[in-house]
């Protein structure tokens, strides 16, 4: 089952890649500020890839869906948070967006089958493997709130 | 300028109203259900507005800019929040978005005002009068996320 | 309040004037296309002008919708079944639908209030009077299911 | 060629487990009133499928056009009645719906060839076999029909 | 009649100078690609700026309509060359797009006048007035595509 | 590789002659329409196509997107071109049109391998085989280019 997310790897950074290749500076620019908006900021990463999942969701496009799904898992979204966002995206973009969601559901199994097999090689090659499903970042995330108090 | 708030909200209030009253139970069924997806959960509330935010803002709809962007002031996001939230959305949504983020920050400057407004009240009144531009309900949130990582 | 319907009326004839006068041939042609598709056929009038209103809706166009709307008050269709396709937006569109279906039936009401207007005036001219809300072309609806039950 | 439909049910079925199983109160919520609103009231189930589908068609969902094809079908549209629908969509959504109306056609053709299967089965069984194309929940539509007249 | 257009060029500048004095970095970058991108290369601006209004209009924004309009009569396009655009974005886009026709054509003639005032004020003014009816940069352009035989 | 644009057209050409068929009058006018927008008039068959490629990709139509490639390479648009047209979608559809342009850059180089191999075949059978990448109708439009400024 992972080959859906290796295909839209693999398929993602080829096409980038020739995009960016063949592309003037304007679109070169355009890439730079598409990774720029999503750094910790006022808001967090995590807040940002969340809405950036929303935007995907309720203007439909499911190889975007797709990415920040990724994007979310890494800064340790979990399946609960997950699925209230799929809530807030269902009540806003209606049931049109249903079909995008029940292929979410599955993207999001096979990340988390992943994040799982990663976990046991790091257990197996005795390293803490203390990191399950969606907890990845949450370290980082409590940390980057308690930096935002403080200031 | 407080003027455009008020008549958003007497005209949503009245139209609602009638939505409702002549509506019939399904009507209501998915009005609530439209109000319970923001409440607090795993994600709290604020970001949940976000969301609401967001997904308004790339599907292009003033009114529902402006009903979020009360909702989120209400919940403390501050102006720097919705600036980089304005980023996420001109990024995956493009110069389209543009004029309704123009209108969202002619929006946003008579909520500030109306919140200023209500500050100086208090202060004459002899009340605290702490709460500024965007921290109103600050204490709530840092009680949720205090709750959250104690789960 | 009927001043709404009437500005819609005047600036839709007088634009929609201008652009079949300075507009080319294939405009035309599509303006003829477009009235013709909602004649009765296998499916009745009736029927594809509440499709035009579903289409309106979900595509969010608030002209398009009054549109729809007086032409679907024409064919007779009642508030019942005004709301149960708000309904039917509503979920298929999602929340996103709610300003304009609010907009939607400040526009129903205003063209009941012209249909009572229009009943009143025939009744003091001693005329039936007996078309009352929404149930201006039943007969013609009837009839036309008639006919397709024969074939 | 029913691959294509078996596909659909099989995946749809899957998957909208999964997003009930895993997903929260108000997801459930979202689904069973996403039922409701197409079941029969003051218009037919008929009429409101046929909604579905002018809606799915505009906002180009390729997964909701099949499944309200198929609903169609079951509420016993026909051809004729489809292609009127499929002029409604065209005219409203523009040719950037072309490519969603020819999988809808080759969706429709798979959905014939399923219900003459199923007539010849019957029919091979000594049972009735009227039901031929689309004609299916004919008596029960005119019942309906029937009884909004006697209201 | 000049009114909207003044009206529109007042809001515009006013908010654009509060979202960039305000907005952050990226913001500011976001604006200036957005300016970059219709400037000529190996298409010339009149061909971006069309582009420009064909994107704008099939995704239903009346202020962008407006400023492309603009855009593109100062760069020389006639009346004959907007109403086949119309067309294109008519046929793509739906009948969905007529009312922002409507108001595109309403727009177009508050434009034209404008351009004859000014033309009226050189020629009183001893200049020599001959740009008329979308001509103005009709020079430059036969400038640029002799350029671009060139290369 | 070819594969993906052998079976667009192959798939392309059996639903809309079935379409045809099978649809009424009303839809065959449609299509008429369709074909008739993008001829040469007051501006060029080229610029029409581009519109039409921007248009289906800011409403992100895979098969659109596709078809208007085809069209505008055998009009003799050059890569150059093809990508400050991309700049154009991006800044105006946001990045959400990303994973259609990353598509759009694997057709465009379908649409190249297959020119090259249409001209060494030319080459091979002695004909002139000048036409190289995208120059295909640069002789047409510069004739109608000239035939413009004449009027």
């Amino acid at each position: 089952m992972a080959g859906k997310l290796t295909v839209f790897h693999a398929f993602r950074s080829k096409m980038n890649e020739k995009l960016l290749s063949k592309g003037n500076l304007q679109l070169k620019r355009f890439f730079n500020l598409d990774s720029q908006v999503y750094s910790d900021g006022a808001l967090p990463t995590r807040t940002k890839e969340l809405m950036g999942l929303v935007a995907s969701a309720v203007l439909r496009c499911d190889d975007c869906i797709t990415y920040h799904l990724i994007r979310c898992a890494e800064e340790g979204v979990t399946d609960e948070e997950f699925f209230e966002t799929f809530n807030v995206i269902l009540i806003v973009g209606g049931s049109i967006t249903i079909p995008h969601l029940r292929r979410a559901v599955e993207t999001l199994e096979e990340i988390r089958a992943q994040e799982n097999r990663a976990a046991s090689r790091k257990r197996r090659n005795g390293e803490t493997g203390k990191q399950g499903k969606g907890e990845g970042r949450k370290g980082r995330v409590e940390e980057w709130e308690k930096r935002r108090k403080e200031k």
